[in-house]
């Protein structure tokens, strides 16, 4: 089913009935989030222009704000209805993402994002780095506003292994002896806490209980790790081009992501020395990214990474079906099953 | 006085009267401040190495901890006794000196700090980079578990001033055009807001009232104000090399500061165009620092930043004089005094 939502991307939003479905995410919550990107660029107005406008260049390459979705819908699925802190805490939860995308840019030495030049190439790494710092503080200050010490301590946590998630992640690059555990370990830390967060900020401000808080940290967990495995597979994929993605990015880098860990562990002796020379050594010619796609292709180390990613989608929705049903919830299911089009 | 201090340096400390002062400010609380390093040491346990070990890196490679020391000697003055509080806080705050640190050295590209390697010399700017935001997310997770939306809203303030700060510098770095009022501006947002902050959360967990912490806030701020300036002016002075800093760094990026700006506000036509040469279009030559110092002693730009900077120094102590009199207070006037001692 998964493989024909992809080769159909076109004709979607189809649900695995193949009945039409009219929710799309951005549909049911578009109004929220237009008004969470007002609300990021009215408070990033500044006598310091460059922060607006490294900001509302970010806020402008694309990116469909799926984590200050994740708030909004969580918020009204429990019947939030009057005040604006769901777009305030959604806001301050994009706010850490685009301080984390600025830094990661930087570190990754990335000079496009989504089709479009990233921060550090237009204004350098000194500004990217810098007003990354300002963003982190500027959703603390919103936060902090917010005045509830449970929004406090998730976004605190978040914010913690989002930090500690990067830095292993920087220890496992170049590093080709990592387990598959040790991996999601990174991506959960790196990915899935932000997730979490904007899950649990949804549920914090419609007053739900300890427990179901605990049912939405886990739904942002598993939501999260199926998001990330996807991205790391789209940098395999040559057919990722039209999801904003340039393939190969993690590879020149010497990435040890999912599909090439699969892989390498399937490898004979004369592939896994191929791969330390590309992804230990970083000692890369012309043809080497063509190659490893096909050790890949040998191996179907994509096919099976999409495959785990697909395990973690459907757990992340088998959590929904314990949550009160209505159209917020249908639009999350719709989330977890299409996840995998990664330009919802 | 002042002059004659610098000069006397090894003979201190002695009061203006010439009395032996016992109370330096690392006797009096040398027991928290080693409680602080401790406390620091323990919250930065990870099983990711790369994080205690640039941050243990970082707290040996010197620093005499002036913030947390303004926390803990606030705290005492008046009369805090139980509990642990102003350790940890004073902790947080220097978590967040810390993390700046670890990020100016990459935006400055700084290969020493006080002599010593620096972290981004050492692990490359990927790890500064994101140990850095590890540090300032630990900093935010221990002022939550103190659980005070006071300490928060200060934290979050400063740490909002502080990025301001940075990126501000950032824009007035190769620029000439820039006022008095408008570095002063710079240094206020960058070095005294956490100044500030530090002095703040000290009158809190001694529960003081509103009209004191303004008045800690004040004393940060021209602290911090005396405190920049003095570090600005170091950078051209070579008799500094004994205090931890290696100058003409900033010369070397073209950051405009005080003895720059001075200089070049006093300075003949011909004169002008070698600051636009050196400092805007950073195109140096290997006499131009010495240059640079000869036109600096011409118009006494040194001396007159000293002097501002004094004047800071004086109003920061004049506060103390409406708090009450004890051994803290008296400390605090002697940090007042000998911030000049940048070895303090």
């Amino acid at each position: 089913m998964l493989e024909q939502n992809i080769k159909n991307k076109k004709t979607l939003p189809f649900d695995k009935h193949n009945r039409k479905i009219d929710s799309s995410p951005y549909t049911i919550v578009k109004d929220e989030i237009n008004q969470v990107n007002k609300f990021i660029i009215r408070n990033l107005k500044s006598d310091v222009p460059l922060i607006p406008i490294i900001s509302e260049h970010l806020l402008k390459s694309g990116g469909k704000r799926i984590r200050p979705t994740l708030t909004i819908l969580f918020s009204k699925l429990f019947g939030y209805q009057y005040g604006n802190r769901h777009i305030e805490l959604a806001s301050s939860i994009e706010l850490i993402h685009m301080a984390s995308i600025l830094h990661d840019d930087v570190v990754d030495e990335s000079k496009l994002r989504r089709g479009k030049h990233t921060a550090n190439n237009l204004w350098g790494n000194k500004a990217s780095i810098l007003v990354g710092d300002y963003l982190f503080s500027k959703s603390f200050q919103i936060m902090v506003q917010d005045d509830d010490m449970k929004v406090m301590k998730t976004v605190a946590n978040a914010s913690q292994s989002l930090a500690k998630g990067e830095v292993m992640q920087l220890s496992i690059t170049n590093n080709l002896d990592v387990t598959k555990e040790k991996y999601l370990k990174v991506i959960e830390e790196k990915t899935s806490s932000l997730f979490s967060a904007a899950s649990i900020l949804g549920g914090i401000v419609a007053k739900q209980s300890q427990e179901t808080l605990t049912k939405l940290k886990l739904f942002g967990r598993y939501l999260g790790i199926s998001f990330q495995i996807l991205d790391d597979v789209l940098d395999y994929d040559i057919s990722s081009v039209g999801f904003g993605k340039k393939p190969g990015d993690d590879f020149k880098e010497g990435k040890v992501t999912l599909p090439v860990l699969l892989a390498f562990n399937k490898s004979l002796s004369k592939e896994k020395i191929f791969w330390k020379r590309v992804i230990e050594d970083l000692n890369q010619n012309k043809n080497d990214f063509s190659e490893t796609l096909k050790i890949m292709k040998k191996y179907h180390s994509l096919e099976e990474s999409k495959k785990i990613a697909e395990t973690y989608a459907n757990k992340a929705s088998e959590i929904l079906t314990t949550l009160p049903k209505n159209s917020f919830n249908e639009t999350l299911k719709y989330i977890c099953e299409y996840v995998f089009q990664r330009d919802i």
